[in-house]
């Protein structure tokens, strides 16, 4: 089909690289396996009915006011609730006034780009990362080096060898950007030793550490290593997100660094403020019932993540290689041979099935053409073991393999 | 006091033009005249806290996706009530899908200078106008053109004649932002035959009309003209807010428009969506009681804006130009001779009182130097009348006028 011509009035003023008008809505796909969705069971109507009603009877008279008269930092329950959750992340010491509330940790990567990377400047980030992080510091101009990882997450040696080829030119990164707990997409932990040696190197070459643990509450084990925040504060840009942990349509982040950080984000943030009632309710909801909510998530999460793998190896056998998630809501996983995972989008949406390619969450996208995310939060059991069928069944037929699948062999359909 | 000596371990990192770290948060001052604050004792506290829990009970699991599952435009049943309420000020046949819920208005003024604004590029502002559409318009690059107002807004014959000098110049503006219907900070109302002959401007130069409705639920009478929009939906992109006419700490804002630029504005707002309590329980509240509502807070407004008057007249006597507001919760007045507002904020900070200095609500700030705006709907109307007090003795200490107020000659405190 050929562009549509422009007819619009406004056409003609619009600015360069303007994009095209977005495609109208759609429903979800039967089988929707990408994006940080939540679990729609475990979210808790019933007390976050009663946590909104108490709360907004008790300060409906703030609402008048932009920052509920409260300031740019956030609503001051939310931050000192943040405050003592991170302290079970080992980050102990801080008060309120160290945390301010984003509208999601995207806000967070878009303020920490404004502030510290201009066109031409480098930022390092994990080979294969959260593709909102990625695009948001090409975005600023930065040029992404992707830095190698293995299944304990960030490989020290080659960072190591990265920073001394860069500092060798000259070439001093922005900021290493990194998801140490629960890596997004390979599901890693960054085990102790490589955290304090990732730290040292950091200090050594005077690169801030940007540590984003979006997914550190959903851990499998519960004995994760502290945040990097709580190794060296000084040094860590710390970001969160109550998206994984409560429900991703409420708009809910945070943040936490030195002043000369925050502080400059906070004149930045110049949204006038975080939705009110997305922060009041959370915080009166997460204050009381925060560990037994997460503790609810994580084995139905469990659950799902077991379910998926489960489905992975009836349907695809040894044809794939996947990386066991040590927690969060993805399984990272490899097609058979070269096969490019792009030429599959189009036939799995036709099959009412979505996915992650690896290209959108890799530094260089060839890199992990073959490279696939499978998210599990959303969709029951049902559906993950049939989704997982469809797929399979779309692999076969579009590049042969998996061959068999379910103790049968496939068909063309 | 010198600049502090920047020690931490980020300050070599930051990009260049980074802000200064924001000041810690201080309490709002004893008078407070300045944003868009709005009336506490409206607040509906028992009736958003009933709609949140009903809302909140009956779509618990569509929290669990981004979006609510529902697309990037926002949640439904508040773009149908956007559509309903459109309606009311003369714009028919709007569905839904035509509305985008937006994390407060500044984020649609945002998206619509990313769309077509570019380095260079010129849009034009009326001469006193909005802080944030100036500051931003500015970031994105945009040379700011003042237009003419008078007590019944744009001047229709400066604008021709700025339209025709650039057209001759070879420059087509960006856009046109207007606020009609209560203009910030004049509040004065557009009348019908000018809004016919700005459209017809607008259409024979093929400048877009941006139009900011922010505060057209609180207008005095209740007979204001239709939106530019009902009078031209194909020239003109329409923003407005809940901030004014519910709460500015709900940050929720929307914007109407053709989809050509909708579709694309909907393409550009990447934060993962508007806070969705903030959306649903504005959507549950304001689909039963929004005009009764907006009809107790113009009552409340109209008292506060007769206390203002009153008091300014009562201590500042024929020194000072006011513009009486058709609306809004604002004064626009201009202090006698020459002052330089901007050498009373301090003077007026130690006493307490905020105000906003007319140079930062004009395109050409010394153009403006002697104006301010004082913003009525937060304080009570007791603190209305001491804090003109407090002001009108605030200026005579440092300008020896108003010498008379209140019936008494001032004495030096």
């Amino acid at each position: 089909m050929s562009e549509p011509i422009e007819t619009s009035f406004h056409a003609p003023r619009l600015a360069s690289g303007a994009p095209q008008p977005e495609a109208r809505h759609a429903p979800p796909p039967r089988y929707n396996f990408i994006g940080g969705h939540n679990d729609p069971a475990i979210i808790p109507g019933d007390a976050l009915a009663e946590a909104a009603a108490r709360v907004i009877r008790r300060q409906a008279p703030s609402l008048a006011m932009y920052h509920l008269g409260q300031g740019r930092l956030g609503y001051p329950p939310l931050r000192e609730f943040v405050a003592r959750k991170l302290a079970a992340r080992g980050v102990t010491g801080l008060s309120a006034d160290d945390i301010m509330i984003t509208s999601g940790s995207g806000q967070s990567i878009d303020l920490v780009n404004q502030l510290f990377v201009g066109p031409g400047d480098t930022v390092l980030i994990e080979e294969f990362s959260y593709s909102g992080a990625i695009v948001r510091a090409r975005s600023a101009g930065a040029r992404v080096i992707g830095m190698p990882l293995d299944s304990g997450g960030l490989r020290i040696d080659a960072l190591e060898r990265c920073l001394a080829d860069l500092a060798s030119r000259g070439v001093t990164p922005k900021y290493i950007y990194t998801i140490p707990t629960v890596q997004n997409p390979t599901g890693s932990i960054l085990p102790l030793d490589r955290r304090r040696a990732l730290i040292a190197l950091s200090h050594r070459y005077g690169v801030p550490i940007f540590e984003d643990e979006c997914y550190a509450d959903l851990t499998v084990a519960p004995d994760a290593p502290p945040a990097l925040h709580a190794l060296a504060p000084r040094q860590i840009i710390h970001i969160g997100s109550f998206s994984k942990s409560l429900a991703p349509a409420l708009r809910l982040g945070y943040a936490t660094a030195d002043w000369s950080v925050l502080g400059r984000m906070s004149s930045l943030k110049g949204d006038g403020g975080t939705g009110a009632l997305d922060q009041m309710v959370a915080a009166e909801f997460l204050g009381e019932r925060f560990e037994a909510h997460v503790g609810r998530l994580r084995t139905a999460l469990r659950a799902k993540l077991d379910t998926m793998i489960d489905s992975l190896e009836r349907e695809f056998g040894a044809s794939i290689e996947v990386w066991r998630p040590e927690g969060g809501i993805f399984v990272w996983m490899r097609l058979a041979g070269d096969t490019d995972v792009r030429s599959l989008l189009a036939p799995a949406a036709a099959a009412g099935l979505v996915f992650n390619a690896g290209p959108d969450w890799a530094c260089d996208p060839e890199s992990a053409k073959s490279w696939l995310r499978l998210c599990f939060a959303l969709p029951d059991e049902r559906t993950i073991r049939d989704g997982v069928a469809t797929f399979a069944q779309v692999c076969f037929e579009q590049t042969g393999s998996p061959r068999r699948g379910d103790n049968r062999d496939r068909a063309e359909t």
